[in-house]
């Protein structure tokens, strides 16, 4: 139960940590060179949100950094419980910039029929790599609640 | 561990599932009775989210019924795993479906101050209710995933 692919302090658990970290600084780099952006709220907080993902990853993958360097077990019950709530957290808020983005652009390029410059293309694609780091963070969010809910 | 609030076969999860069931057909109810929602792709996506929610919500209230009155335990690895499943798949469309229709009411409203016709207040109304729904679900995806952790 403890082996699971990763959990904090692992390879794996650092791999995964610089996929959203990646994927998240991708999204923002995008974001805010398209022209136009600042005048959709839906797009600022897609930035705000990968921002406190980037934050938060960048955090982790440094704590993970140390445990493989010192050879450092970081699987207590109070750690992995701060751990938790972070995650859930970030995984929600960035579910939930990604999908409100996504409205915005369905909308334009659906319904209005309005969505064929070139600031269209990348804000699809920087709502694309959102997607890619909530599907990141929401794997690790479920790893480290089934390691807390081993450890108690 | 067992007799956590929401398990399946219990009041408390009877009523979480009826109160799913209630505000996911509230959602929907609001949402059709508004005029020209057809035109938002966003909408019509709530709608089948919230369609999808209502029959899963309706299905496990009346297994809660049954178990309730035959005195059965419904805590069984491999059915807690199905509810397990179904319900992480329900709260993360709902969530999703919510968000996209969040994200364009703050588009007309907020950014471009086009929100005060009484179709706009519904659909407000419509996805406050979705939000409630993905609320309570999320709860129930929680306590599946902590029983069936328990159980295994």
């Amino acid at each position: 139960m403890k082996k699971l692919i990763g959990r904090p302090g692992s390879v794996s658990g650092l791999a995964l940590r610089l996929g959203q970290f990646g994927f998240a600084a991708a999204a923002i780099g995008v974001m805010v060179t398209s022209p136009g952006f600042s005048s959709f709220t839906a797009y600022c907080y897609l930035i705000a949100s990968m921002g406190l993902q980037v934050l938060w990853s960048f955090g982790l993958a440094c704590l993970d950094v140390y445990a493989l360097t010192r050879k450092r077990d970081l699987q207590n019950p109070i750690l992995v419980s701060l751990f938790v709530v972070g995650d859930w957290v970030t995984a929600i808020l960035s579910l939930a910039a990604a999908c409100s983005s996504a409205g915005i652009i369905v909308l334009y390029s659906r319904d209005l029929h309005y969505c064929n410059d070139q600031a269209c293309s990348k804000y699809q694609t920087s709502i694309a790599f959102a997607f890619i780091s909530w599907a990141l963070s929401a794997i690790s969010s479920h790893v480290m609640f089934w390691i807390l809910l081993a450890s108690i």
